[in-house]
């Protein structure tokens, strides 16, 4: 009681309502973030689409129910009795439904889709807060181009707010305090997922980050030919150098030119034990002239889906109080303490 | 240019003036803030006072000229030309001040001492921000006290925002999005330093932590028996279970009950290698039931007054951006992201 008290008193307090929820694309990562909405207090999940429909229930949808009807019919527009067939399923939700946010769990690619989904809020006169765990530069940079569009419609939009970019982003823009100037910031990830079939789209943006792939001919792979370049490889994926949004984001917020960023990482694709353990590191000189790193690291049992739901739901409760503020436009998760979600 | 363009562009972005700081208190706090400040371009140190004197300089302030004042003479009253004697700096130094924002780099005891000096701000119908590295959980609630009248008053005060609790309350607060529910958090500091007579007050708040003495007993020991004390221990601090604020902090955050927040380190008085890494640990359980724990670490070469300093003068400018917004009253470093001071 006194926890909750002092926590309602707070500058940052949110109202007693649960804030209203949408996720938009029901792959792997929107089947994950139902998951980790369903127990929450604060938040209620009463959106969800995929390519064919979507269903709506301002009394709080069900994720097994949900999940159930998308594995066995294809698509939530079938879920009894609040589904919904659609050929524009996005348009349709945001006009029949009272949502104060939305994660845009939807693939990254094509790139310049995430802003594409954007411009569909700003051109339905929407408002509210949305958040995305974009990953690449580029889709970012996309955004940014909207700033102005989005502050005058009266969006909250927080990008890259996934585990990386966002999280480890966030963790690299904190332990950036302790220096005068920051050297370095090395991500490297390492991801167990024990079948990669639950996450088509994901993989394959992997696979457009490999030497001799880029986004077109990594979208454009057959499940088959995912199956045989993963043969080849023992399962494991080794990426480097990867363009990763984790860059533009501190460079916004001011921490260091971009290409004092680099991420990387492993990927299993056979085995949910990580290859390695989740860190950013980050070097930098301190007023007294001294070079030091500090190091940020994952627990191995966290997942993938747990380190990016839980700080994109974490955002768009801090993108919810930012909009009841009237404060709106494009946040990255660098600039932005996420809120913790009970 | 690039960068800068695009940090302008920022919704988070302040105006192109340096942001002028005050520091008040001279210890070796105080004098650390000046040399971390000295280089920054968006911010200008032009103000500090210490117990029987202060310096403005709408100019800006030279840290050398100062230190040696200071040290030569015993208070900052006696720089020329701008240093005036005074039995009560810190209301004489509001008035004459041009000043956006303050560190209190005033010492922690006793408990009331931080809420004394924000209530002589709020006396004094002065606004801006104003930044603790307050360490006890006590001294929190005092402030906390305050909310309203802070509010009213027009001033955005950050509190908690030095290294522990700061930094790494912030890293636990980001660390906390990864699961459904935190189990514990627990914070260890390794502090080396060459001489303790540089941070007298800093080390007899320590003492103040060790079985058998308390806030009052340590404050009234002479140097002499803090010696003597340090000469039994071969100049060791072992401390356990410490009233550290980040229990409240995370607790206001909502982020877990306050019992759960433990705070221990040690202090190596006569060698600045610090003897373990100061790091932060945050368990949790994740929304799928695995339990996991994620580790911040803090580089070795980085020392406490790069990690107190550093987070104060990020907070002070997310402070100011806050207040330009008009929005007042208390905040904490587990709320608020700070931004990076160039």
């Amino acid at each position: 009681m006194m926890m909750e008290k002092q926590f309602q008193n707070s500058s940052y307090s949110v109202t007693a309502e649960p804030i209203r929820v949408g996720v938009l694309g029901f792959g792997g990562l929107g089947q994950a973030a139902a998951r980790v909405l369903a127990p929450k207090q604060q938040m209620l999940w009463v959106a969800a689409t995929d390519l064919k429909g979507y269903a709506y229930d301002a009394a709080g949808l069900n994720p097994d129910h949900c999940i159930k009807t998308y594995h066995s019919q294809g698509s939530l527009g079938y879920l009894e009795p609040t589904g919904i067939l659609s050929n524009q399923t996005i348009p349709d939700l945001i006009a029949q439904a009272s949502v104060d946010g939305y994660f845009l769990a939807l693939p990254n690619l094509p790139n310049t889709f995430m802003a594409d989904v954007a411009r569909k809020f700003i051109a339905a006169g929407w408002q509210g807060v949305l958040v995305d765990a974009l990953k690449r530069t580029s889709a970012v940079e996309q955004l940014l181009e909207l700033q102005e569009e989005l502050q005058a419609a009266g969006i909250t939009y927080m990008t890259g707010c996934g585990a990386t970019p966002g999280l480890l982003t966030a963790a690299a823009a904190l332990a950036a305090q302790s220096y005068a100037e920051i050297h370095q910031v090395t991500i490297t990830f390492g991801v167990g997922i024990a079948n990669w079939e639950a996450y088509r789209a994901t993989i394959r943006e992997d696979i457009a980050h490999l030497p001799g792939y880029n986004v077109e001919l990594a979208k454009g792979m057959s499940d088959a030919e995912v199956e045989a370049l993963l043969e080849e490889t023992d399962g494991i994926l080794k990426l480097e150098n990867m363009e990763h949004a984790d860059d533009v984001m501190l460079e916004l917020a001011g921490i260091c030119p971009r290409d004092r960023v680099t991420v990387g990482g492993i990927v299993d694709t056979r085995n949910p034990k990580k290859p390695l353990s989740t860190n950013v590191q980050i070097t930098g000189r301190t007023f007294e002239g001294k070079i030091s790193t500090h190091t940020f690291t994952l627990g191995d049992e966290t997942s993938m889906a747990a380190n990016v739901c839980g700080p994109a739901f974490g955002y768009l409760k801090a993108g919810v109080s930012l909009h009841q503020r009237g404060i709106y436009g494009l946040f990255t998760a660098a600039e932005v303490m996420p809120m913790f979600v009970s």
